[in-house]
């Protein structure tokens, strides 16, 4: 029996149109440094989004599901190619700035991006590689930066406010399918080619509910928020979608991500929300210290990318702010958890508790634990497994090119459809995730599972011990076992044998977790973002690098 | 270009097994009167709804799209019905036990529902109409009442606690598609025949995220809402599907829907957050001011179903209690506007008067005003039309029985597939609706439309009126003119010629729109709700029952 409702679609075009009437007064105030900020109405902003899918229509020929590629800050105009782009039915591509140049190269081969809309003061880090991206035929540059850079390239080149100047305010917005491409976004994997993860006009419309939702995130147009997790990540966390929805204004910090002028906006234009990765807040932390300012008004801080340390929760529950952690990834759109307490533990001791889990799941994201051999695991807190979830807004595939089918790798996805997260950890029986390893970092051994992280917080609890990371190693009998580099503390001297008494000590690690492997390392190798290496490890192991005993 | 996003149905499945394990804590509190409230919690009452899923399918044959109607006040059982129902895939038809018998008879029929679960207080209101059911093979019994009024009915007779008890808590939910039908629910219009609207799994779980979004109603499991909106009233406006979605605890009146019940429940429960029409509030704060009560809780109070007075809005401020206007129809799911004002008027003198508006449209609701010629009218805040709706939660057409094709009047869906509301008004520029008339009692004056509201509220502010009434009668030359029926207060003396100038006069009512044909009444008839019965005046008209002047 058929429902007698209407059949609407669930598209981005309803969001900008909805943003522009009911909110209209709302705004995206742009950092500009030293001088005034850039204030744009929604309205405004709306009327420039609609102008600027005239130009890609009429001027660039952007047709169908063309890739559009933005290679841009936080800012006003990057939040028009947000509409502009999918509203038109073509596809939003956003590229991460921080990637290395061959990846970069090879992601906009991979989409065949016809345009890139980039900041000016990006151009130096693109020139260099317009040779390698034949595909791309027009470049449409924002903001003030030194253009020479680009002659000679093959691309035309645009000037963003010549091209939508004069253009039309209206659009005939074509009716969607919801489930057609909106956006993509490329995963940087550490192994392997990169990954593309492609939105659906529908998944980023109900994910935006979502985050408005008051579990959530949950602002409204009484709202300003500080959003310096930047456009190029998984949507900014799908803060500008959300935004247009309920009329929560937007500070876009463009390319102004230091301490100081962070501070300063703050200060100035008074965010009572930020979102952002635990790396910057230390940072700000850091500059509040040296340097006062009032930041009261930022009442709620969304924390992602990695786990909040607790000193750093706390530093900020002392300012005032409210730390509010959520998990998810470029394959999740991005939310997949949000800690909130539970009720009844608010105010109590545990409520610090919950609040350094990853959170619990929305009802739009169904999750479930693998242990080792595939089987499901229980919600108990203990049985630790790779979390895997189901849901409108999570991958089910990658992308795979202009003409190929979608990458469903086995690793990725399971048989069922779910993805497979790549993380391990447990659920409390009233649904707290708390992540402890990605599964490549845990210890496979004799059909259980030894926890990397545990062992290393184990270990680093040692006085003699100034960093310490654990690695999987082949074993013939178990399949594999823990080896543990250990850095002493400058003038230490533990021998093996005591720390591993040690960790066998007060129950902080069961007995057949040991590791028997043990090695002195100078210090733990690190990746460009600061987490360790295991990577290093491993192949220092297989290579005979290390020195490396048995007890 | 397809998105890579998995494809998942938004399903009340899906919101109850969220709800059961992710805030399987949250509570459903019954109202008992004298009694202990029946406290259960998300996780029981999930667990119960299972088994009635099972009792269904296993005992009473329950199959496919079968109609499974509710003859039940506001329960723990009621909410059981809500989710098992849709779950297994058959449709949950609620009746509303304030019908007229033979409207209960026609709809029963009309759906041919097969079974029906019914509150034991309410078998004498069922029992007559039992011979005249007959599609309805079962009968399930759900608390006290006496089942010797049921001797003789074709139907069988069950007890909903034994039918469910000992059944498996587990049932293998089928995969649905979203668009399948949930729900149904029928409008009892003035004229015709009862029209059913059919609520699809889609609707009814992104009509949740909306009342779930800060803008609308917000809650967390923290909050406690006190639902006196009736289940049959359009489910509770979406209350028990949207609590499920965040942990938001229940409290639920059952028959206990007098003001001294109401206020025993508030002080002892101590909810935060309650849903009613007008003349609920009305009760209970007359009885408040006569037997105070600690009802300090209750800091947000949601008002549909027709506008709340100003003075009742007034009253409740001065309890501490903020009231927020929502409007909304059968048609509607209902939610169609939530009158939060805009953040720039907060604390200022026009918050109030945004707060007497119905409110915004949230991003799931389109809208537009049609005017007299079917003409787009502007949103002005000034010109009044039709209010036009569209949306995925939005009726597109009725039900028109189990074999034929969905039924589309012209006089209720335009030729796009838009819903005409019936009700006339006026949008403000930035998207805040205010009601006047509904469609039917304005006056289409010469190609315009006069307002009856405008003219009774004026009049009413004279001095010597009681009561005013304004309805359109025919005139040769321009279509329809007002005709003006007046109530004087006892003694009062004025003469028409007056009346008509003290509405002409401050540019209260344009001179087009002034009245020329006018009587005086003993009272306005009312209909069983209390509002104004223009048919009656209409038809007294017509035959020449009333005495008019013209002026």
């Amino acid at each position: 029996m058929l429902s007698t409702m209407q059949d609407v679609p669930l598209t981005v075009t309803r969001i900008l149109l909805h943003g522009v009437r009911v909110h209209g007064r709302s705004q995206i105030i742009t950092w500009t440094g030293e001088g005034e900020p850039r204030r744009r109405s929604f309205a405004e902003s709306g009327a420039r989004a609609v102008q600027l899918a005239n130009a890609l229509h009429d001027d660039l020929g952007v047709r169908g599901d063309d890739r559009v590629a933005t290679l841009m800050w936080n800012n006003a105009e990057h939040v028009e190619a947000y509409f502009a782009i999918p509203s038109m039915g073509a596809v939003l591509h956003t590229l991460n700035l921080r990637l290395p140049a061959e990846q970069l190269v090879w992601i906009v081969n991979h989409a065949a991006d016809r345009v890139i809309i980039v900041n000016g003061s990006l151009l130096p880090l693109l020139a260099p590689l317009l040779p390698h991206l034949p595909t791309v035929e027009h470049l449409v540059v924002s903001g003030p930066g030194d253009r020479s850079v680009l002659d000679g390239a093959h691309a035309r080149v645009h000037d963003y406010e010549e091209l939508i100047a004069g253009k039309p305010a209206v659009y005939d917005w074509p009716e969607l399918d919801e489930r057609q491409a909106a956006a993509m976004c490329y995963t940087s994997g550490t192994t392997g080619d990169p990954k593309g993860v492609v939105y659906s006009h529908r998944s980023i419309y109900l994910h935006s509910m979502q985050v408005n939702m008051t579990e959530s995130i949950g602002l409204t147009d009484r709202d300003t928020s500080l959003v310096v997790v930047p456009q190029f990540h998984v949507n900014a966390w799908g803060l500008p979608h959300a935004t247009f929805m309920c009329g929560v204004n937007l500070l876009m910090p463009d390319r102004f991500l230091q301490p100081a002028p962070l501070a300063r906006m703050i200060e100035s234009e008074r965010p009572t929300h930020a979102a952002a990765v635990p790396t910057i807040w230390q940072g700000l932390l850091a500059e509040l210290s040296a340097r006062p300012r009032d930041v009261s008004s930022l009442a709620h801080v969304t924390i992602g990318g990695s786990a909040c340390p607790p000193s750093l929760m706390e530093a900020f529950d002392t300012l005032g702010m409210r730390v509010c952690h959520a998990w998810g990834m470029t394959e999740t759109s991005p939310l997949g958890t949000v800690s909130r307490p539970p009720a009844h533990v608010m105010g109590t001791e545990e409520e610090f508790g919950y609040r350094l889990t990853q959170g619990r799941f929305p009802v739009g994201v169904e999750a479930r634990l693998s242990g080792p051999g595939g089987e499901r695991l229980p919600w108990d807190g203990e049985s630790a497994g790779e979390l895997e979830v189901r849901g409108p807004w999570i991958a089910g595939a990658y992308y795979n090119g202009p003409d190929a089918e979608p990458l469903r790798p086995a690793d990725k996805f399971s048989e069922d459809g779910w993805l497979k997260t790549g993380d391990v950890g447990t659920i409390s029986p009233d649904g707290y995730l708390t992540l402890t390893d990605r599964s490549k970092d845990v210890i496979k051994s004799g059909g259980e599972w030894i926890s990397s992280v545990d062992l290393e917080n184990a270990l680093m609890c040692h006085p003699d011990v100034a960093e310490a990371a654990v690695v999987a190693v082949p074993d013939d009998k178990w399949g594999e076992r823990p080896l543990a580099t250990v850095v002493l503390k400058e003038g230490a001297a533990a021998d093996f044998a005591t720390l591993r008494l040690f960790l066998a000590e007060e129950g902080r690690i069961a007995k057949w977790q040991l590791p028997e492997r043990w090695t002195i390392i100078e210090s733990v190798p690190k990746t460009s973002v600061g987490k360790f290496d295991k990577k290093v490890l491993r192949r220092q192991y297989a290579e005979g690098e290390l020195d490396v005993t048995e007890i």
